[in-house]
């Protein structure tokens, strides 16, 4: 181990000297600021040897004198990490309201960030521009329209969606046939949408499943017409090579304030029927789609936070 | 692998039979029910064979002559899961309100759940009677409070608890100094409460953090003295000796709507300084503790499920 | 935090004493031991805080003058753990051969650890005396013979196996038909045994297979008649509820010295065909069984380190 | 999810076409071959659905009147995966010697695979030409020789090495100067080689621990002067961004035949002092290093398997 050191020292040395840099420019006046906007909060967790250091030797001066108390208070500092800083956002004023780092994808005024895909004999179709209406309090396909997908691409992410199934349907209508849509992340993985008040199917094509992989832990659905929410954290699955999960993808689902997803393993694409293991096939981030399924299922508030 | 069909024959027989008595005692009509409830929802995911059955029948006679579009949905059919029914739930009017399965531990009305602990030099003292106080509209530690915990114990579960930290504190209480508290969980591992909107401290202890162990994400703190929310999904840790995880335990947090912690594995107690690993004890559930830090943080609309 | 502290104290001192007065028992003379037989090597990784200590004391009188370097070296005698000692086994002559703290479940003298099972109409059988003979060079079936199963049952484990299948089947046994048996674990899982030098058959159904759910990475077979191994390394499955898994079995599986299965998530019993995970039941620790399938498939050196 | 369907007929329809070619041109005769070494093993795990239809067939035309045994292996069939063929290697005569399919990093004859690269004040100096020379059976630094590593460089593997410490050390060489060396794995994770048969060191710096993050499980160890073997199974991190891992690296470690590392995580890199996670660097593909400590510590039988 050694040579390490040795390595340990230039390397360590170097960031000592870096982060004294930062420090400097980064404090000005000794008050701590909240905004750190211009830092990745997900970037390597480099602490503040400048101020550990000062730590350090307010006990090493005389650590043998210190109580076993403060020799313990010594090596909590050493887990002290100061930078960088979280970077602060702004909440919504309700918890359902988009965070100021969020994409807001429909906020009830306009479809600009949406386009379309049909869906035909030849499989995914030409994108088109959206022909999805507002009405009903969001955002709403016609008799004629296709999928309505996300103009941007997404890899792992935190979406927040609120949905309700049409009010009125025949009673004749049941099972997938009432308020059948759909979330479906990447072009593969489909959460979903159904009215599930009081309308049985299977239990892993309900309402808050993965489609055919895993069924909902209890079932919280609202009445049709009434408006529900998920909130999905998706992990997109990283690839061994391009037929072969490295990691597979996972998701979290809170439905209308309750889990019902706890970070299952997704298996495989929703594509293909029941074994979807068989069919893996390499993808990178994709767009988030909004099944059109001939119902009249309306979404609203819709946003997202890249993780 | 013969000899196992053979056993898996009588098993599953067994289970054919079982599900078709289940099968009929369970759904007189033939209109399905929403209620559920006398079911597991995490029990085992028994197949309705005689549906299974009755699907493969009416493909199978002109198999042959099927396309393989239908060939295809014979195979999806292998896979609807209709028993056991997913237990119905009402959620609450809000996504925050608790819903029909919760355990609320407060809500505004009384401290019916809670009882008291007092650390002292010889640990974690006795249990006492709640002395904390409706104020605020919450409940608050006085002066003289110690932690308050709940009366149950619990394993695996979904908390919702909102908070706020008391607003006024003069300018020269910094750091860790302003609305300290802390959510423990089991006794071990503790998510910080802070005043983090813009008093800065280290990383892993602001509001968010898993104290010592995981910063926040990102910052999504409110001012003092505005309510708070922490969605907390916990999954207590197993063991694999009394001094050893097997798994370690989880956690997953939604800090006024934003993700800051994404399903992290704790490395273990929060009361070692700084190194929490070396020091793993076996316990079993644990109760939900509120520190009492010496601010009057306020509580309120605290509820949880168990998974 | 601060009354964490306050506990951290405590326990932290109790340890210290303890700490030390194991410390005087254990090191009567000042040279180190390599014999620790009677500590748990799963135990708790206390360190030897008097050593510490004495690490810490030995900087921090002039801590202020050490360079970067001695500065990191201290940090780094932080994690330096002494205590408890790994415990000294000895390993084998050989690699193949069992180590000191093996249990020897076959060493081609006698069939002591194990007995019968039939499987009938009814399922597992009752237990009977082994008829098993030694030929060939190991243990075998006859042609009346049941499974073999080890008396003793087991959690997880690192299992070293070896097993020829017979040499000049007739050409027109292939498939599932030459040498078929199996390593099934606990009653649940099984790992295939067969001829598949140049005896193709479904890729998840060949040697080295967890059967029917993972095929081998490569096929690293002998020939017939050719003494091939196993080394297994499982851990068995923990349950949320008596339906469903915590955590799923995990099996790693070396064959005839190249790695065939990487610590892959067993997805449930092999019973069930096809779609293992509609009837996982909980079950607890439980035997080796070896498969009695019609051909006089033969075993040597088997042996089981519990984990 | 109607729509999807029609896009799983035309993938599936594709597939199916594809495969009945694949089919015919890969199996002319009747007989199934071994050879299927054009093919990845890892690659996606297409079934023969031509082989599948067939066995549906069987089944199919009388449905009705099958068994519930004849039914249940109708469904086991579903995941009679044939294609494609796992990839057939030759493995050693002895378990330890290299299969076919892997790289030979040093077999006694030559040091073609290896150059050397030196540490000074810094820091990794420039690759020179390998001055390690063939001595006591194996390879062996020089007292002026740097590091070895493989011009080769890797990712996911199985490797294979054998190793002893010199015989005759002074008794007064303990703890870390008893035949200390390394396995370094992509310039940042060193698995310990060091004389531990009766030299006691701290419990996360012998042999067969990951280096200051994992002791190991056991002390298999065999004298100074003895030959004495590693196998181990590494799984390279996947990075999130460049200073955090999506995917922690894993180790699986038998040493000696016994099992020292159940494919821990390992938490970061080893160069650090105790508190490795602060410094994560994203990182590719890596030589094998074999660390040159000051004692001739040899090497031997050398080889690697990617995966």
């Amino acid at each position: 181990m050694k040579q390490l050191f040795i390595l340990i020292f230039l390397v360590f040395g170097f960031t000592i000297g870096n982060a004294q840099k930062v420090q400097k420019s980064e404090n000005p006046g000794s008050k701590a600021t909240p905004n750190g906007q211009q830092k990745t909060p997900q970037a390597q967790m480099r602490f503040n040897f400048a101020e550990q250091e000062a730590i350090v030797k307010k006990f090493t001066k005389s650590f043998d004198s210190l109580t076993p108390m403060q020799q313990n208070i010594f090596f909590t500092n050493v887990k002290h990490i100061m930078d960088p800083e979280v970077t602060k956002i702004e909440p919504g004023i309700n918890d359902s309201d988009p965070p100021s780092d969020a994409i807001v994808l429909f906020n009830g005024k306009d479809l600009n960030e949406w386009e379309e895909i049909t869906w035909g004999p030849g499989g995914p179709g030409e994108k088109k521009p959206i022909t999805w209406i507002m009405k009903d309090g969001g955002m709403q396909p016609t008799s004629s329209s296709g999928t309505a997908q996300t103009k941007r691409v997404f890899r792992d992410f935190q979406l927040h969606i609120e949905w309700k199934t049409p009010a009125g349907l025949p009673e004749t209508a049941t099972g997938q046939d009432r308020g059948n849509s759909g979330v479906i992340i990447q072009g593969n993985y489909e959460v979903q949408i159904l009215d599930s008040y009081s309308n049985r199917t299977y239990r892993n094509g309900q309402a808050g499943a993965v489609y055919m992989q895993y069924a909902p832990l209890v079932n919280p659905s609202r009445k049709e017409g009434v408006w529900q929410s998920y909130e999905i954290i998706y992990t997109a699955p990283r690839f061994k090579d391009n037929a072969t999960y490295f990691t597979t993808p996972r998701i979290m689902i809170i439905y209308n304030g309750v889990l019902v997803q706890n970070n299952v393993a997704i298996q495989g694409p929703t594509v293909f029927p029941g074994i979807p293991q068989y069919i893996i096939k390499e993808h990178g981030d994709g767009p988030i789609q909004l099944q059109q399924h001939g119902n009249p299922t309306t979404f609203r508030n819709i946003w997202i936070r890249e993780l």
